[in-house]
């Protein structure tokens, strides 16, 4: 796989022209789609400023990119990635957005996850844990176990997926509080696919859903893919570590919403854990509206057992229970899973089937494997470990840099007020080759924030921090305390 | 897994009553969901008749799965499955459509894919490979082989897919006159996930598109719960190979829709292979009316490399094509991939993307492996030679059946007349423990039909075709020939 080199400024001693390593440098990125069609390149002016060029090798840049067909200029709007080499199959389906024909932001939902693919990128705004927190011979033993004498190849996976492995999880929700038979367990290809098959099971097009807001841009960018009109309930308010109730209980009655999804446990960006009463009020609300609960516990083997679920409360009536193994074991082998009340199993088992028949067995009878011996619990312990130190240094640099906390920092994820807008700092740090979270992709409705989501796990390089302080006060931030609504209750490093 | 027992009636001399194994009988296919919720049972007298029990024993029968609460009676209808336990989320959701309701044939769609997962059920109406005609030491071979020093399980595959498979891929495709870099190839979990993210990536609610019909009913299935308008283009209409571009560009004129989904080589359920001819005049067509082809190649492996493929004949230019490696390999590991158009590629991997991140890289590369060294090329050879022996066995037990092909036999399937309506016809067989594919799946609107597929290599059974031959004769079969207005210009085992 292609590695983009982390590169603070371009080499100035070397025989190659500076603007021919500008475009260069620019080329690589179109080409590994980190900027995608129809972004706009930084001006002239700007990119001078960041790389201490002058505008005219700029100029002499992004003519080289024009001359290869990577970007187009227009007129008094600056440079664009150009699209693809069009053909006759290229115009756009009927199902194209009006947003589709308006430049991109540089660092928009699309390039986050692309980037979340690029081995070689320094990812303080990845969603996953560092390779070299997993355990490969953990995973690679479990796989050889399973292989041995295994004839599944043969046959397709049971619909439901593995019925070890549905044992297994059945036995670990248990320990959760959450009561699900091994047949109420479909397993699914990580916790995506699993939102992924809820959503269309139980939805369709123009359906109110409602959402955390700040959230995850991949739920948001899938959801609004499909057509749904997107209700966000505002999250870690006031540092409060819950959903906005009282917003929750306007939406429901004035838009009566199918379903909510939700992260109650480690709330993706912002930590956040329901607390129990928030969680009982939600349910109450949750009934009162015939409304179905999603609740996505992607994070669950980073969080305490203890913390209540949604779907223990409830006994898996009216929630649908999510997760996966991706944050904990391995993000490739895609394996999750959903705990769905009777009534709905077999809508879900439909859906499965009609949009890529079963799932593999031989890495769901590993995981298995992982789970029934203890080995999951013992690598989760220690990667709990090991997560709860990078963040305690992470939360330091944090700090030093001149930011804040928004909500105190939990789990792998800190959610921050950095001073500036986020969305020109991304773009100045994916220049120095650091792929970072601004705040905009976790808004339903991007708009200009301040705030940005880090990963505790893979920001402990100090470079990043240096260059975070350094395109920071570029932009000309103010303290954050200046410009930001939201005051930190207590900068506590929580265990 | 649960194994259906393979009965063709009661057994008379054991101490559990008639009443109790009928009931049990039927409660356990309830359990696998090859009776769905919402079916009907068959009459008390149609039951009796075909069991030669007592009407009375059916009815008690009945009423113990009535206690059981696994069916309900509803006045002067009949009998019916019932929906699993209903609780407060089982409401219908907005987006159920109105024939959720009515009562579902006994083998529908969702039956014949359930089935299909069902090891222990014969098989005449699978879409697979008998187990035992699968190469399980290749398989684990280059699974080990993958597997050494390999750290994929670290990092999240890459979006399009495993590089090595993708090279590979592409170099088969240019055997076929597929002119596809690996950058225009992108894996998917089988080629049914495939066509799902082309549909999605493509479409919107509403859109009309293009099918063959009869087809692939899993297709028919999808396609409608995502809400397409589908247009059936008739397929092996006298006996021809190909669909009907009279009348599809009829229905180009009135409807415009946006995608043809179809399958050129070995189609299923025909067998039949596009001609040149047609090839041409449908891909004219489709530039005329700037109609996007998606050319289901799932077949691939079993038909001759020199079929003309719409890709090779267009360039990759509107077609986008997809194959995999279920019907050959191993339809557990799930691997398929489509082939597209350079600018619709990055639409498609944001949509793999967006609906569950990547595909797992090992089982992509141990596919590479057998690729590149050929085993697979070896392995189709020999299954192609023993689908042909199997092909001209079961055509001589077809016609000394008394039913007739209504196309020339060729690939995996036979789409014969039976003479008699073959939705009861599946229901009696499935009573007797065979999976029958009744003709109805096959069209894109359900209807009666006196037309099943059987697969070749699945029915071999002289069991099958006695118990096929009984069912029919107290159905009342007409000869095909009396009922069936298609003639079948040659009956030839076409290799």
């Amino acid at each position: 796989m292609a590695q983009l080199p982390h590169t603070e400024a371009l080499a100035r001693r070397t025989a190659v022209p500076l603007a021919e390593q500008l475009a260069a440098r620019y080329a690589e990125r179109i080409e590994q789609r980190l900027l995608p069609a129809g972004a706009r390149l930084p001006s002239v002016r700007e990119a001078a400023r960041r790389h201490g060029l002058s505008p005219s090798t700029v100029v002499a840049a992004y003519d080289q990119l024009q001359a290869r067909g990577l970007v187009e200029a227009k007129r008094q709007r600056g440079f664009f990635v150009r699209e693809p080499r069009p053909d006759l199959a290229a115009r756009r389906p009927a199902g194209a957005r009006e947003e589709d024909s308006a430049p991109r932001p540089l660092v928009d939902a699309t390039t986050l996850i692309r980037g979340m693919f690029q081995r070689g990128l320094p990812g303080p705004g990845m969603g996953t844990l560092p390779a070299d927190w997993l355990d490969l011979p953990l995973l690679q033993g479990a796989l050889k176990r399973a292989m041995a004498g295994d004839d599944s190849a043969l046959h397709y996976g049971e619909p439901a997926g593995d019925l070890r492995l549905r044992q297994a999880v059945a036995a670990g929700l248990s320990d959760l509080g959450v009561p699900a038979a091994p047949s109420q367990i479909v397993t699914t290809a990580g916790a995506t696919h699993a939102l992924d098959l809820i959503s269309r099971a139980l939805l369709q097009a123009g359906d109110a859903v409602l959402v955390d807001e700040p959230g995850w841009a991949v739920d948001f960018a899938r959801l609004s893919r499909m057509g749904m009109k997107l209700l966000p309930v505002p999250r870690g308010r006031n540092g409060e570590p819950g959903p906005d109730l009282d917003v929750l209980a306007a939406l429901l009655a004035a838009h009566r919403p199918r379903l909510y999804v939700t992260v109650s446990v480690l709330h993706n960006p912002t930590g956040g854990s329901l607390p129990l009463a928030a969680a009982h009020r939600l349910l109450k609300l949750a009934e009162a509206h015939a409304l179905t609960l999603v609740e996505d516990d992607t994070y669950a083997h980073l969080a305490s057992p203890h913390a209540p679920r949604l779907a223990a409360l409830d006994g898996l009536q009216r929630t649908v229970y999510v997760s996966g193994y991706s944050k904990i074991l391995t993000p490739n082998w895609r394996v999750g899973y959903l705990a769905a009340p009777p009534s709905l199993v077999d809508r879900f088992i439909d859906q499965k089937l009609l949009g890529g028949l079963s799932t593999p067995s031989l890495p769901e009878r590993a995981i298995a494997l992982c789970l029934e011996r203890g080995a999951l619990r013992r690598h989760a312990a220690r990667v709990i470990a090991q997560l709860d130190a990078a963040r305690s240094r992470a939360a330091t640099r944090v700090l030093e840099a001149g930011c804040r906390f928004v909500t105190p920092p939990a789990g792998l994820f800190g959610w921050i007020d950095v001073g500036c807008d986020t969305d020109r700092l991304a773009e100045a740090l994916l220049d120095d080759g650091w792929l970072t979270a601004p705040g905009s992709l976790f808004h339903a409705t991007p708009r200009p924030t301040t705030l940005m989501r880090i990963n505790f796990a893979t920001s402990q390089d100090g470079r990043f921090w240096r260059a975070l302080q350094r395109q920071r006060d570029s932009l000309g931030a103010a303290t954050p305390a200046q410009t930001a609504p939201q005051r930190l209750p207590l900068v506590a490093v929580t265990k």
